[in-house]
């Protein structure tokens, strides 16, 4: 049975998993979406109650119905690459393609559908409450008399889109900054303005967890780091990231939380306080992880592969992601 | 507590519904989430473990946690008429707006996971065959030769989009059309074509399901009808929908098919056949009822508004759609 990844051309953080696939001789066939109509064809047939699929890549053939685990990495759009692109042919080699997978019985790391839930931050923040983690003060709204209220409230406030960085190229990264205390909130009404209270941190915590594996790291703020800078991805510091221990009140919220995500695979940021607390910030379910290997020596491109790699129980079929008992 | 129903200004089906609500006093508050930042404003914060959101639209302002339920009937683009619009601000306001709602415990017409899913005709055919629907021999295929090897097995095929009528404005309905016999299929290679056995139909069949309650319409085909006319929207027939009786198989399949949907709302188009079998055509989550409710006097508007009315009972709390008790 065969691993199906989905990415670009160029993605090293693929290749490092694949490494280990191919080590382990788990088939693997890997394709771009995008380069559907021109070098990578599919076929699908509802008969007598009875689907058989098939996709190829590169020259290769494969089963639908035998692929053990689908990856979505950084796909590209459907078809876009194609002779003659349009959205209309897009969004027909979106549906073919996906439709098709969708009803493979394969695993997902992630299911598309707990992807895209998985992105909207408020139902990030309330799942989180939900599942035991200590999420910072936050508000998210239109009206500056709220955002004032809530600034007496906490008056150490950072900034951050509602959104986070969008998942399409040329990924729209905005930096989360801390609000100056004479801030007015006027223009909190021509837009959703997410506001949260600044935890003063000891450290960044990223947590990656795939399926039930949980690989911490932690990178110390400096003791005269500036309180302004409050985004670890547009800091340049020269503390190091460090394997670190999950405790274990976090590792049960964290896996409470992917289990109700329906996700395999998450990257959490939390912010570490003065106590050793754990502050839930995010959970990004397509983060990156070649820079915490890199750095922590952390086996994470090999986990993935394992994870990949593991059979599929023959009875197992899944049609929403949700593994059922097929009748 | 309050239903909510996300549509635009002009939508007269939505009008339908609301007559039966406030005939039985049930509160709703109507909103179009392109009118986000300009009339629609929302806040919601998340202290101490707990949600508190509110949304604010016409001067009324309605508690998020008290929505009894949602009608995402046809909803604009947030903040797409905003006085600066803008793709980044529709993707804030759309994360705001219903990442927050997706953590109010409401009950959903219809989910937008579901709804989402739902989209994935591959997917319908799939789990028609599963839910015991007959479904007409399909094949979706970029594979020149695999469109001509199933025009031998079935050389009397309909072809019809992937995606079927999309759902953005303006709707792209592309009608089903037959497939003439010296048809080449070389064209297949450059884009995902769907091909189905034509039925040989006594009649169309539109069942419209509401929470539990099916209310089915029957359109005979007239017996002197071009066999080449094959899609009911696009035909002129003087013959009348008419209430019909769903057989108990079929209703069971139905059930089947909704419950691992996860839909509560859904529009199903059969043919019939000469031995008065229904195949399964297609599912639409988003289908129009105001046709069917007009010609055959069911009381689809009603049931649809007695559904939404319905209390919610308290200890149901919902963060993905699907329901569940509160921890």
């Amino acid at each position: 049975m065969t691993v199906l990844i989905l990415t670009g051309e160029e993605d090293v953080t693929a290749d490092m998993v694949v490494v280990h696939l191919n080590a382990s001789a788990v088939p693997v066939v890997r394709l771009d979406p995008a380069d559907l109509t021109a070098g990578v064809a599919l076929s699908g047939e509802y008969v007598h109650g009875s689907f058989r699929g098939h996709l190829s890549a590169g020259g290769r053939l494969v089963s639908v119905n035998g692929l053990r685990s689908v990856w979505v990495r950084r796909p590209g759009a459907p078809a876009s690459r194609a002779a003659q692109p349009s959205a209309w042919l897009t969004e027909e080699a979106a549906q073919a393609l996906y439709g098709m997978l969708r009803g493979s019985g394969a695993r997902w790391m992630n299911h598309p559908d707990a992807a895209q839930r998985a992105r909207h931050k408020p139902w990030q923040l309330r799942l989180a409450q939900r599942s035991g983690l200590p999420v910072p003060a936050t508000l998210i709204t239109t009206f500056p008399q709220a955002a004032r209220a809530f600034a007496e409230r906490f008056p150490d406030l950072v900034v951050k889109p509602v959104s986070g960085a969008h998942p399409q190229e040329p990924p729209r990264a905005v930096p989360t900054s801390r609000v100056a205390p004479d801030t007015d909130f006027g223009a909190v009404a021509y837009g959703p303005t997410l506001l949260q209270r600044r935890v003063a941190k000891r450290a960044d915590i990223r947590l990656t967890v795939v399926g039930e594996t949980m690989l911490a790291a932690r990178k110390e703020t400096p003791a005269d780091a500036d309180p302004d800078e409050v985004d670890v991805r547009f800091t340049s510091s020269a503390t190091p990231w460090l394997p670190a221990e999950v405790p274990p009140r976090t590792a049960e919220a964290v896996r409470a939380y992917l289990r109700e995500a329906q996700l395999s695979y998450g990257a959490f940021d939390f912010a570490e306080d003065a106590d050793g607390t754990w502050w839930f910030l995010e959970c990004n379910q397509s983060g990156q992880f070649g820079f915490v290997e890199v750095e922590t020596g952390q086996p994470i491109a090999r986990t993935i592969a394992e994870w990949l790699g593991r059979p599929r129980a023959p009875e197992e079929e899944s049609v929403n992601g949700r593994r059922t008992v097929a009748p």
